[in-house]
């Protein structure tokens, strides 16, 4: 890639997953289906991405840790969707990221970092420069936030992003967001792992 | 099944199908990839039928004529998507009909049959009871009422149709037509073979 | 299977899998090949208790949630080892079970249950017959009992056991433990979700 | 590839095809087996001539899209056979000039070109230099030369070329033949889409 | 299956590989290929056998450990061809009678037993009703008649007759004898392991 | 690779693997099940050596010969275990001799050549400084020193190293040995093949 850089992109969902998973929770066929929809809509998704990419992307999206390898082994900027049931995409990023040893783990999100309390509701709301995992973790299961961080990063990519230390950034999803982050600007909210 | 019969059921790519492929055609990346995108999203549709019918269909969503064999031999509901790209669902349909050797080939779809011209803008449009292969490729071919009737089964699917002397019906997709086509009652419109 | 049952056996990785991630954490090539060798180890393991099961047995040891799907309509008892990176064995079990739609989730280990605190290194710790879940989840999070607890269930099975309220049980591994457990006789701990 | 061309090569079934398909014709076990048959012969087919291109190939044979795109990737020389049942071997080459964005799809054949009707039987057949592909079509259905022509082009791939106006040559199979034709000599019969 | 036996039947790659495999030995490009090419015609020639038994046979040719125990479990008639490069058709047929625990290793062949010589070259030649494995192994080696009993039996398979004690015997093919030689007469010669 | 060698390494099963197989032939479950643990377990190796080699090595061990062929093409160290049931570690390693068309194959083992008798119990025990692939397949047979020397070099390794003629050597292993053979230094005994 230009620049020495390989991007490894996972896709999410998003709206197509929502329809899918919706459809079928009202058939009441059990939680482990909704996660395969979720998975199996975040796949198309990151088709897509790839066909944006044109030859600039790895031609398939992987579905496991070892097509990963070999995706990554190309050089080539590598997209996938969700890996497997019970992981949010967050999850699946933070392995993704161990896997590959990646220098920057970017949480491109909605919000532009994470804040002490839901910016929404709360006057009082805090955007933090940088967090450590540990506050991070009691900051998500404090109830009255928890829904809206939940998105943010759940418990399973904390216990990743500390096993494997690695350097992680949320950030408002903008290629100019991206390009800063990429290059070392501090945007959004640095995540650090207390040694 | 109850009552000795199999059904096997193969869902189109439907309205989600088009919204990949409109986001994948502005990318312009070729015809090839719009396919597979239908496909994609067709079996995502294919998973919402299982997860409906639950324990009287088979678990998994086939891929390949080996996979659609090993089904079968459940002796459950089978449900697929799309198969391979350059087949519409109508020549998937008919090419699973001729592996299962099926009784009968219902193609349920949004008209009550097959008409002599569109039934939408023409006055004179005579619906036909029954209607052989070889009048039913001239009609698709006859520009005016084309891109309709494509929809409606297309020269792949007629082959298919033809070479395996499939017993085949086009029907206004309900509960009820289902039912009478499967009992016998001559729904829609009957499409058979010159011997 | 005999009497109706069809039970889900999820083997871990034991002490072979500790061997070998000792070898490769000595090789400094991070945690995410570590928890694949824990897979390899525990599929080794399912297949000798394949081995030892025989014709009761389903004969393979699947690898996704397709192929259990596929394995429990063969009605035999079906063995599997881990199933993803980043899944500890009791998330793994705990995902099987709502796959499965278990009537019961053992989680037979060597603790005759759930204990208020560690009751190898306190003389106050206090069995609980019952426990609900967010009361398990803040006994996990307390420091001191961390780290045993955490090989009890972990925040994701915890997780998986809410959102699909899975009756669930912590017994010592034996075999008259197993069958009381099956025959409703209230062995170890009981672990219920509170509406 | 020297010259910067990277050929794919899509075997037909040939002779050995024709023995298996006539064995289970013989048996009378349906039309698709016969199309798996002949899929399964033309990769042997595949897999000889990728012996003989040696070091210059990829050394596996592509099933299915995915797999080209990856086989492609390589920048060796492609070999296949066939894909999918119902698809002819002009159809799937097709398939694969659309999927690899060729440059040019040859179809090296045993007749020097597309001619006006069967020059076996018919003193007066002209052959053309070039056709559209909207005459070609009309020209294969014409039943005095469809048995013949079919083989030439079918109406799958003649599809397949117009969506994807696909630059087309229908030659004489030669060594000779194919250099030319990859330099741009006009030999045999070219196929175009009146835009 | 009728009368509970179910039958395995290993094909062998016949004519077809005889003339795949000296297509590419003239191209020179080593012999490990040419053992893929005997083990595609094998998998064809198991097609073929598939398609004329109908329902009574497992629809799929299975190409693993794993895929043959599946296809065991079905109950219905498993036809194979060859698995592994290296492997003759006799060791493969014994692997797979070693895997499914078979009550009987039938090798029907094209002489009707062992002989203690060459029957078509020398009139000294006498046929054995019974022979050991270890006699065996020696007659093979015996350099005048090693290339045909090499088809009869190599040293693999009678490796596996050996340790997993199969009760074996080489008989003419023919449908009589396959059905005696099942209920037990004596056809051919009998090949036994010495505890 | 440095130098320009590609190495090939082919992993055992080892200590690991014979724990496994005597747990599972405790259980009387036959023995090609115990092959099977073995090559699960050699893989589990692999996984190790690919570990400790990093960036230098094919990220997944191939366990066919397709996915040999593909792992070379990356132009890294390969490193597998076990491929088929049936084949010792010799075997294997010298099918992918065979394969990859390798230049040198080293069986580097804990005795430092071939002898004549088994050098642990005999005093007149010769070392080979090179021995023809017919003799040494008479040495395996006789029987005092057949169980030691199978270890060394089996009938099936030999079969394949006479048919390709590949240049073999049994050495100690020690990075030194491995070094020095590299080089051509005639460390170990050189194995040939006679025209």
């Amino acid at each position: 890639m230009r620049d020495g850089i390989q991007p490894i992109i996972v896709a999410g969902g998003g709206e197509i997953a929502r329809i899918y998973i919706n459809a079928v929770r009202a058939l009441n066929s059990g939680e482990a289906i909704l996660d395969e929809m979720g998975i199996g809509a975040s796949r198309l998704n990151a088709r897509v991405i790839i066909a944006g990419l044109g030859n600039n992307a790895y031609p398939v999206v992987p579905t496991s840790t070892d097509e990963i390898s070999l995706a990554l082994a190309s050089g080539k900027a590598v997209v996938l969707g969700g890996l497997y049931p019970g992981h949010s995409t967050n999850a699946t990023a933070a392995l993704v990221a161990e896997i590959s040893k990646a220098d920057l783990f970017l949480n491109a999100t909605n919000v532009d970092g994470v804040y002490s309390e839901d910016p929404k509701t709360s006057k009082n709301a805090r955007k933090f420069d940088s967090i450590d995992t540990q506050t991070l973790l009691r900051l998500i299961r404090r109830s009255p936030i928890r829904a809206g961080s939940y998105e943010l990063m759940d418990p399973l990519s904390i216990m990743i992003i500390e096993r494997s230390k690695i350097k992680t950034r949320v950030i408002l999803c903008s290629p100019q967001n991206i390009r800063e982050a990429v290059k070392g600007v501090p945007v959004g909210t640095e995540i650090f792992v207390v040694k």
